[in-house]
């Protein structure tokens, strides 16, 4: 159950961070989709470890390789899948340390569920690193959303306690994503971005990591989609973004910040667009969703990530195979803050929801 | 899709606001589970309107009828389903209104979705009303879960502005939410209780509403339960949660705060517990879940309600027939704010999706 | 799981033979779908007992009541739950028996799988009566695929040793099929439809049951439903069908029969149609399904039908209490032969089959 | 949708017979179960061309590489992915043919289905080859399952109009299903099988094809396994061998020659077995099911396989693109008669449909 999603289209991940491969089979597809790889690839990368100094030096290019579903440059309607090689792999490192549980990390829930007989190596299948198919599979996917109007983009609202408060709910444009899509670490005000970043960097040397809440929005929505109760689109898409590694909070439109209003200020009012006969609110305090359906607003979300679980200080920590009370300290090559990497994965995981939702 | 949810257990809801009856089937519950009829009508009160001065005048007993799988006092395995009839219906007080599209409720959202067919009548299916045999399934499913020492309870972290901070995270306990399931008003504090209570008679007189904070602990789950990704114990929670009309945000242990924390300070660092030879943390940022899985600690979560919709005042919105502009009072029977009867509720949820996770 | 089926549209069943009531609820239906109660009334009485000697004497009306998801006499697009109430019980017939497992029916196995706990009265979850709600649910189905041309019906093509070999799998009559679903007994040819009768009532007079098999067509359906593997229309339609209580066989086209063809006897050769450019094959061995998919020709299948298990001659089996040999001899109300109310059935799960396939 | 299956247990399949790989991804194994690769390998064989010459010269040597979810020489619980790379391929011979479609193949319903996108070589995902990964998957099962004792076997009880009617529905032995499982060609009776062989070979110089009937046992469940309605064992089984390419009927225990039986013929009467208090029923013509749910008896049903439809005779068909009528002879490596193959698909789909019910 844990690595299959989706109703009209399911999406099956697979693979382990030191593995032979990790990847995802996506049934359900239409066929005669012509995908454009270079931009996959793009997609990939803005995942992918080693592209500045707040992330991971692990080396892995994340090249894929499509095995089926995949013919004369289109989908053919069949199961597309497609795996990524895991390269760089060290994994004597996690071998002398296996049964030291990491705080914060799934060390000693995954020693539990799988009885001791999970891979441990790098986290093994609880790695942010498979989180890569899933990037490739929203990759796919945006390029169906963005073929039918639709857009999805976000920015890194704030990392630690430095925050941008500069999203437009009501006119969020297009240009602004795609914009924010090619920044290697995506923030709105590139002044506060690069304190962001210096806050990381300086995190780092404390041998500390960071958090940071991701914003996001999609444009261009038919009105009418997802359902009342289970299928809402709140649920779809908090089901999923829970699904990404280091999530603990998901709000929609106002959020948690609604419980603090009045009705007559949370309510959005309905009014007729005078130029285009189109109907739209005032605010959006409800991100663009009422009932769990698509209103003709942009939806709004925000994700909590918290900071990287790997520190190199010294914590207190138990080895589950003496049942002993111990310390560790972790080496090795870890992010920093991870929130940065993440914002490719929770556009993923909304693309595959979004074409889920508008597929039924 | 919208009305069906679950794995190994299937609950089906049905019904609207003024239909005929509204109900649910459980499909998949274990036989020969004796249930306390007596403690299902109990909850079904916590969730039924009239209790107090807060909640809508609207009459309904909300007595539930068992049509199938209930044999001999106990559950035969096979579906069971329930139905309460609706009695109290002023369905014209809703005709004349059938146009007017109530400002940050569905009633444009499901004219769209299902092209004006749905009843409209007092929301029809997306009425909070529906959550009557969702509370009957959550009830049901806590008996099953009390049998195997699993507690649910949850207490109203905040009304507006204001908000009692008492819970802890990591010693709460059974006694706590066992006082608190049964109270009207489930407040820790009882001073803060009250306070929160003439808030919302403050805003009934201002024909306005207020929204406020549910906060809920699940204690003695076992450890194990949930997988990595998307049968996370979030992802399966949060998608049941959002499913609660109003609910705006969801957050797991330390939430949105977590993100401003450094890793040293949100690490839940592990120990042995001396007398017991338990595996436990220091602090529990985490909410009692790591990698989507239950440790063995208190699991935690808040959910954020919007102020209710429905309000005296005057708003702006559009007749949908004539496709022109407008104002609405909205008149009748509704609540100042819904928190207090969405606890039940959120504890319901909750109860069907550990139901689901620890039966797989 | 046992009582929920579908993919775009969900059916959950629900009720026991002798419990307050039964009923069935689907979701996913389209909103606005105009429905013919008087129609439904005469599928359901196709089904319901007591039409002529060859039916049980339970004097049941089925009559159904719709709870919810109709509005105006319309689909509302939101879930539609009907439900019967069972009226002529008589369950102190089924008290002193209880423990008296009587041979091929579920007796035993629903003790086994319920540990005692399931409702032993008239066969309980297991009876026949559970396929009125099935039949409600299909004759929904059917008018909606009415609407988009698409005809079910079917004969009996065979009770015990006497059989009708007249189906035209390549061109059977959309007149044929509604004339067939207007007769009592729906058997072709007249003259052995009472041959048949004729050996069903001896088989009553000797105290015993008889079998037979139902052949289906289903025509105008669109080139291009059901996928390869696992959701070939055979599979699907295979799947409901064993869903049906006393089936023991399904076969598409020629069937068994064509595995003793050989490759230049069995093929489907094909053509173009010389009037309207449409293409055909000059047989339907294949039964109008290819790699799971339907091609242009009519859709064509048979089910094989056990006798009724109860019979009034004397049997062995066991006490399940006493756990020793004993006899039995099945006095009551049942049908002598069960094949001509499980037409209706049968064209009713494939109607819910079909649908979904169409939906998706 | 179609190429993913199960309930407890997910299996996804995917490729194509041309493409780069196929494959298998498998989620929900419990972990630390001890995989015997070369059993695996063993199973992958039967199924694998070139065996003797009734098999076409294609020369795959259907070796699997295990990407995931294996580690430490076990399961882990996380989700197995193998796959097997396509070698021989002759991709040219199909390129010239893709617009004549092959009759009883799906080359017409993919070219409709798919729009025209699907990869047409060798039949694409509609080819045979696919099931090497379900056998995979099978085997797998099938280890599981032996070590709770279930045993699985099969013969081919037909081919053309030969015939062994030597299956002991009863008293069915385990060591004749495995002393079967090791025949490349398993009949029951050897003189049969030669006279089978003859009978393909014949065929094969007559440039036909035939088709036969396969028989399979699963021995040893657990009583009470699958339930009434829509997870009956039946519907399960069926659901997957309808999945198989070329089936054309699934029968149970007596099958559709149950429909001329006597209800006091085909009642299966039952009794404690003296010795070890166990309850038997005289006879098996329930296969083993009652109500959808195992009794203590052999599981047993048989699958009607067509002839193959790659014959080198001359046949009629059309040119899809150019909407003409056309003759086509289908030269290559084909096999006169799939049904020696089929034998471990129809094992292997059976091990699945066994493996994800008991896991429920």
């Amino acid at each position: 159950m844990s690595g299959v999603w989706g109703n009209k289209i399911k999406f099956s991940i697979f693979g382990e961070s030191h593995g032979f491969a990790i990847g995802i089979t996506i049934d359900g597809l239409k066929p005669g989709v012509k995908l454009d790889l270079e931009d996959i690839n793009r997609e990939m990368k803005r995942r992918a470890p080693g592209q500045n100094k707040i992330s991971t030096a692990r080396n892995e290019k994340d090249e894929f390789e499509i095995l089926s579903g995949y013919f004369n440059e289109r989908t053919t309607g069949t199961p597309l899948c497609a795996i990524i090689r895991n390269s760089d792999k060290r994994s004597k490192d996690y071998e002398k340390m296996k049964n030291i549980m990491r705080p914060s990390h799934a060390d000693y829930t995954g020693h539990i569920k799988y009885s001791g007989f999970n891979d441990y190596r790098g986290g093994g299948h609880f790695s942010g690193r498979i989180t890569a198919p899933i990037v490739f599979a929203g990759a796919v996917a945006k390029q169906i959303l963005k073929s039918e109007g639709i857009v999805i983009g976000s920015h890194i609202k704030s990392i630690h306690y430095i925050e941008e408060d500069n999203f437009d709910y009501i006119n969020v444009k297009e240009e602004l994503l795609n914009k924010l899509s090619h920044k290697v670490f995506p923030s709105i005000d590139d002044d506060i971005g690069i304190k962001m970043q210096k806050e990381i960097l300086k995190a780092k040397e404390e041998k500390d990591s960071l958090g940071g809440v991701v914003e996001c929005a999609v444009l261009n929505l038919p009105t009418g989609i997802g359902s009342p109760f289970f299928n809402s689109v709140e649920s779809v898409l908090s089901h999923l973004i829970f699904s990404i590694p280091a999530v603990k909070g998901v709000e929609f439109g106002a959020g948690f910040q609604i419980s603090k209003m009045k009705g007559s200020q949370a309510n959005d009012e309905l009014y007729i667009e005078s130029e285009s006969g189109g109907i739209k609110t005032y605010s959006n305090n409800n991100g663009g969703i009422l009932g769990g359906i698509t209103n003709s607003m942009p939806l709004i979300f925000r994700v909590a990530f918290k900071p990287t679980p790997s520190i190199s200080k010294v914590q207190r920590t138990i080895n589950i195979e003496k049942k002993e009370n111990t310390t560790i300290e972790i080496e090795g090559r870890h992010d920093p803050c991870i929130v940065q990497r993440a914002v490719p994965v929770v556009e993923a995981v909304t693309a595959m929801g979004i074409l889920d939702l508008i597929s039924i």
